[in-house]
């Protein structure tokens, strides 16, 4: 048993800022929540950690990434989407290693430690080697590999692919951080019949499906030529649309799309950075939540970013919806602190993270307050959107188990996996003739 | 005689990085500069600092801030503006006090060190504690006291403003760190007569003006409806549109107002996160530095940031007009560098600053590499740009001295600047019945 205290610990976007607050943990859940006084006196016993002036949060949730692409990080910025994919991503990852693969992700997931992320979701290749990371790093995270029509270098045909995500689910329908999902990489490079098939393995095994949708303006008019339908109409009429698709970026969205994804239950990963910044646009956050769609908040990989940072993520989403709106009450803090919290544990099936609660889980980050730029604190979660930035954090616990203790990761050698990363670049620029 | 080496050394945005270089500085300037190999061995005397993997670069510019306002971080958000200002930012500032802007600068110049920053250019009341603060910290700085109509917390009616500028331009004529500029604050809080007073006072000193401009459409239609005309030609026919002013915000232009703007060859300081967050909209960048403009990147008051962070505000500017325009070519990582560095220093009348060059000042920042979120790095640039964030920078230098080494400020006691703004902040609480 285990007493945590801090001078503010903010138990869910809803619910005011406890001061001088602390929690009981034991066997991984929270056995208790309350005043610091209070609890002090009824576990005399347990043992304390007092974070004294900071704030102890939900840890947050990273809802759409590519966690491996780090070893891509800055590779090629500024470029036109095509000329990036296919000069530069594509012509390095036909050459991808599984062990590319597990060190990007072990680097990704310190990163996310960093800005208090304890659980992601994940789509990418090899993602065998992204489980083994995420299973020694502590960390929780629902993934998939990426299918599409074209060969894959991991798993080559993509029957194969389809039966690998089938093997990942028996083997992982137990574990108690992971969960798969099925993850068709998005309508353009998945047939129907893909798409069909993708959707039965999900049906059998109860499972999420995660997907690329109405990213951009060309993905829709594409989509709307080959099959006459936009994506989510086109998805619709597959039968994917329902409360197990958790679809990234939702940007190209019409009035009746959003109606469409609220009425089907659909989640979203709303990705403002990655979407700014390869051109695509804004999403229309205020009216999916509106609608009542679930909207998590996801970076998308770090090659179109170019961080990992959920911290600067909420803060970007904040800030574009007042700017393009002309009205700065829109998407306030506590509004895109439940995005990147309980709205993307329950888009990512975790519908018991992403808060604090008696008997909950333990999984939580803290941010100590004493930095210049975070002073003075006259509302938590204020300074936790508009001022804070990944690097504040000090503690992350995943499951009632220190993961960063004092801005140190105790579950793996991060040094050792930033110096895999920079071996790795090495050999990508040879590749790229660099 | 001081040699600083690092991996990379950015000398410009328009010269390639150099790797392994190395400066060498003697009475506050760069007396050469080079590869570390041929520097080394040419100084075989000097006092070395290797940065190792760090990337050295020239200290960044925030072309536009109210400093003091940290005292107000975060103390009320997502609000519409008038709310804002009437309900907060007003009442409080009747009860301004001189130590109050002191402090408040003090914690602001810490958090700017930390972000990079060498220069900055500051409006607010009582400008002569920010002076002092300014002088202590060893920063660079061009300032003013803020004019306006109605009567000021510090000087009372505007002639006694008038007055004090005129007294400050005489007073920091020969100060090597500081020049002091014309704050009228708007066209809309000042008459024709007050800012023809002004140009005048700044024409006499061969003086800057800094006046915010076309933040809102609301502004606009205000200036229109007063004076027939928008605030770029009400200011024209005044006679003050000229290189010899520096306008902050410039959001809602027109094209002829941008060609009116380039002509003239005023400055504009580009704040997009404090546009976003106040809902004014986005200012149009790339159309200004294509008409010729000389646009430097500022922060705004902490106020509406809710920080002074100018690398975040590269990324922000950079990824603002990639999304809207639908293009991720806009506003490349190399531009946004340019306006936080050298276009910066020119717009605030210091045009030796902003590159690192031989028999230049010795104003620099320095970023260690070393961080899983800056790993790998394939571009300096790019990397500094779009992964990397304030509290990354290590060591400052400005004039030759080292007013921040090894993450420790060395010029004033920060932790006193935190705890006075601490105290500041509950007599706020306190004035507001919170
Ligand atoms: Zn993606
Ligand atoms: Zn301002």
């Amino acid at each position: 048993m285990q007493i945590l205290s801090a001078q503010y610990v903010i138990t869910s976007a809803k619910n005011p800022p406890l001061i001088d607050g602390a929690l009981v943990i034991e066997k991984g859940k929270i056995l208790d929540i309350g005043p610091k006084k209070q609890i002090f006196s009824h576990y005399a016993q347990a043992e304390v950690i007092d974070f004294g002036e900071s704030i102890l949060f939900p840890g947050l949730v990273n809802a759409h990434t590519h966690a491996s692409m780090t070893i891509f990080r800055g590779l090629a910025d500024d470029l036109p989407l095509m000329t990036w994919l296919e000069n530069y991503i594509f012509p390095v990852e036909r050459h991808l290693k599984p062990e590319w693969v597990y060190w990007g992700a072990k680097l990704a997931i310190a990163e996310m430690f960093r800005s208090g992320v304890t659980l992601f979701a994940d789509m990418y290749l090899f993602e065998e080697e992204v489980i083994k990371a995420v299973e020694e790093a502590g960390v929780k995270a629902t993934l998939g590999e990426g299918l599409f029509d074209f060969p894959s270098p991991n798993y080559g045909p993509l029957e194969n692919g389809l039966a690998l995500t089938e093997k990942l689910f028996k083997d992982f329908a137990e574990h108690s951080r992971i969960k798969i999902m099925a993850c068709p990489h998005a309508t353009y490079t998945c047939s129907p019949d893909t798409l069909k098939a993708v959707a039965n393995i999900a049906e059998r095994y109860d499972a999420l499906i995660h997907i690329h949708l109405s990213e951009t303006k060309d993905e829709v008019s594409l989509i709307k030529a080959r099959y006459g339908k936009t994506p989510p109409f086109h998805l619709d009429s597959l039968g994917l649309l329902n409360e197990r698709l958790l679809v990234a970026h939702a940007v190209q969205l019409t009035d009746e799309e959003i109606e469409l994804l609220a009425k089907r239950q659909v989640k979203v990963a709303h990705c403002p950075e990655s979407n700014l910044k390869l051109g695509s646009g804004v999403a229309p956050v205020p009216a999916l939540l509106e609608a009542g769609v679930c909207v998590g908040l996801g970076t998308d990989g770090p090659a179109s970013n170019n961080d990992l940072d959920l911290i600067g993520e909420m803060r970007t989403a904040a800030l574009i919806q007042k700017g393009l709106t002309f009205d700065p009450t829109k998407l306030p803090a506590k509004d895109v602190f439940s995005m990147a919290t309980s709205l993307g544990a329950e888009a990512l099936g975790w519908p018991e993270l992403g808060c604090l609660t008696k008997d909950g889980p333990a999984d939580l980050a803290v941010i100590r307050l004493s930095s210049s730029h975070l002073t003075p604190c006259y509302d938590p979660i204020s300074i936790l959107v508009y001022s804070a930035r990944a690097g504040d954090v000090t503690d992350v616990m995943v499951a009632g188990e220190f993961v960063m203790r004092d801005s140190r990761i105790l579950t793996f050698d991060e040094d050792e996996a930033k110096q895999k990363v920079l071996e790795i670049s090495q050999e990508i620029k040879a590749l790229l003739g660099r």
